[in-house]
């Protein structure tokens, strides 16, 4: 594996909007001026739902493909996803003139695959009971030469998903705290990044399912906890450990890891569709959700909240909103 | 009725965007590139559906409202409606300080007399079988002074509707064809008088529901056709005839009228959640519709599409995507 081993700064994350300006939306921040009555707050949703792909992945992925050498870009990329990494590095590809070979389960989503394929991508399918994805991906880097595009775990993807916030707080000024989805991390460690750098007085916050509490355990002991695959409707944070890169910086910058229930996530994203007209997937009501928690001590507050993505089958949401 | 009696200029349009600017949201402009991909254009949709109280009458309402006089305000004002102007007018109440009554069915959604009552306003219900809401509003208008805000056929309402557009023009460029959901017209004429001002090449089609084409059918006439109640999803749309400034403005302006069918607003309403990860009801489909309905005819085009409203409740949208 060619996995570069440390950490990205602020620097890092400079020069992925540079690359991402003009290929990435330049997401809205939406507002509700019943919810900021209600809590007696400022809240400043990210909506990352609304970004390419439907989700802020496309950041990292994108930044990750456009930084490889172009021997490397020659080769092609791998990476093994089911859900909206898949998408991303697939699409970044495409506009980069990559070729990508995305590992996913073989019980995936139809949909899903075809969105991949769509995007030009090659999928390999593997089975989830037998067969081992990292090692499936393993092969491609070992033999053919591509370049692994690791979900979270890496110096460019972490930096591309620390523009949203970087956008966020260049758009609506300093804030006293920012609600940040955790899965393994890639996003919460690239926000960290540009919050310390933009608003050093914000505390910032991971949120995770009370089912999947990693992150958690993680950050309050001080060393990586890897814990069995969690049951949470948050499908995009059952990660079981956070990475290396990701840990690091999370570690030192955030200021706790929270978690929410799964009927809160629920709420949150009836609330969204109902209220603000906008769809959010289960994983993207996270920070939302903790805020929803927090009640009235969010009072006076200026408080961001990123919600990280928006993809989730209709019949599913129809299901939540019936 | 005091209802002035001349249509407006863009001028009046210009005048409402002062009054608007920090009060209405700056709604985004959003784009799909598979959509884009899929119809050889570049379709740009203006998110009405994220504004305040959820659809485009906050403009109008709030416009209408501002423009009145000193002794107008303090004697307040009256609007019938059952749907999104009855809101708009409430809230551009409550936040110019002036007390609201709207005439509302008996048979209205709850969700819909709680919403317009949260805004501070008064409501009073009617029987549509029995009672003729026109008549319940002239009496506030005659007996308490209360001025009348109509839903769509006022200069002013008409105006501030236009503010829309203006802001979609401005922030893309000129637009070859601009399509928008048609009613009482207040919206479309509002959006000629913008695309006549800022983009003279532009094609500005209004958009029905095929059930309810008294646009359609007075357009092609040249005078004002009435038609019995329509039966349409597009719940925002059942008005019987245009308004007579409305069609004064549509006539003189409009390229055409075109009319789409209910499923076709499905399959829209489902690409916007599915796709974009956005709220649109029914009526705010219409515009988008008619593109779709387009299909190849719009290659090589740049095209704007009103979305006018997003307020659907959850029931009856998670009914439209399972």
């Amino acid at each position: 594996m060619s996995t570069p081993c440390t950490p990205p700064t602020y620097e890092d994350v400079t020069q992925a909007a540079a690359l991402l300006q003009g290929i990435a939306h330049r997401t809205p921040v939406l507002t509700s001026s019943t919810l900021n009555d209600c809590l007696g707050a400022q809240v400043f949703f990210k909506c990352e739902n609304l970004q390419r792909i439907g989700a802020f992945k496309f950041r990292g992925g994108y930044n990750a493909v456009a930084r490889l050498t172009p021997e490397q870009r020659r080769a092609g990329v791998v990476a093994f996803s089911s859900g909206n990494h898949a998408q991303a590095v697939a699409l970044a590809s495409r506009l980069l003139g990559v070729s990508a070979t995305i590992v996913m389960p073989l019980d995936a989503p139809a949909a899903k695959k075809a969105a991949t394929r769509g995007y030009g991508a090659r999928v390999i399918e593997y089975d989830r009971l037998t067969q081992d994805r990292e090692a499936i991906a393993r092969e491609f880097v070992e033999r053919d030469g591509l370049s692994l595009i690791p979900p979270f775990d890496h110096p460019h993807v972490m930096a591309g998903q620390g523009t949203a916030v970087k956008e966020l707080i260049e758009e609506v000024g300093p804030l006293d705290e920012l609600y940040v989805p955790l899965g393994g991390g890639g996003l919460l460690s690239g926000s960290l990044l540009s919050a310390a750098a933009l608003a050093p007085q914000c505390r910032v916050f991971g949120v995770e399912p009370e089912a999947g509490n990693d992150g958690q355990q993680s950050f309050r002991s001080g060393q990586i906890v890897r814990i069995d695959p969690p049951a949470s409707i948050a499908d995009g944070a059952l990660t079981q450990a956070l990475g290396k890169l990701t840990f690091s910086v999370i570690s030192t910058l955030a200021h706790d890891i929270l978690t929410v229930k799964d009927a809160t996530l629920v709420s949150a994203l009836r609330f969204f569709a109902e209220r603000m007209k906008i769809v959010v997937e289960p994983t993207g009501c996270l920070g939302a959700a903790a805020v929803f928690d927090q009640g009235q001590a969010v009072r006076g507050k200026r408080i961001g909240v990123v919600l990280s993505g928006g993809n989730i089958d209709l019949a599913a949401l129809g299901g939540y909103l019936s």
